[in-house]
């Protein structure tokens, strides 16, 4: 079998990459792998990405410091999609958090408009472990 | 705050839909999901997701009966990516595995080729709960 790199992003072939905790489960982020991110991730078992925004790879942890050291690889049945079970190092989230999931949506709330959604239909669910001011100025 | 349908396949936008069951943590799958999915999705508690392959919003479970109960969701950091927590009825996999992530590699072994996996670089990691030609003929 072989990775099936179909998704296409401004002409780079990527799969899906879900970084959870190996130890607590926790969903820490996800992101889009090219070939040579898969590559560089099982050569350095450090978590390695592509940016479809900057359209370059990058390792993750590369500017703050906060590493994700890779434990395990799982493959989904299209084989477009990877868990990497990981060793986080810090917080995931560029923001300061743990994980970059850190907003519920309440969804018990009535006319839910996802155009336009309140305070009131969000809550933060964690705490920032450090400020995104002071780590990346 | 608006979700950011910023991903593009075949001039359709989207997000990213994780699906995790909410109690175990386990990571059942993920696929792409347009905003009639997402206002789908909040207005019945099923998951609904967009398949790129048929152009064409589903229901998780409507043909299999295994359904997916939204429990919770959560938004990441740039809006472009959820997590549902779901009650995964039966399995999540049309393979008929619990996950559609059943698939280990292993990350130890040396010149892994991603191109071309071996079936000694991966492991079945769970047990099939249905049969994929008993269930969808």
């Amino acid at each position: 079998m072989e990775l099936n790199f179909r998704l296409d992003v401004g002409g780079e072939k990527l799969v899906i990459g879900i970084a959870q905790d190996y130890e607590t489960n926790e969903i820490l982020m996800v992101a889009f792998m090219n070939k040579e991110a898969v590559e560089q991730t099982l050569k350095t078992k450090k978590a390695h990405y592509y940016s479809t925004s900057r359209q370059k790879q990058w390792l993750k942890g590369e500017s703050s410091g906060n590493l994700q050291t890779v434990k395990e690889i799982y493959i989904d049945c299209d084989a477009d999609a990877l868990i990497m079970k990981v060793e986080q190092i810090g917080a995931a989230c560029h923001e300061g958090y743990r994980s970059c999931f850190f907003r519920q949506l309440d969804i018990n709330k009535e006319n839910i408009d996802i155009d336009n959604l309140r305070d009131k239909d969000i809550k933060i669910i964690s705490e920032r472990l450090f400020d995104p001011k002071e780590m990346y100025g």
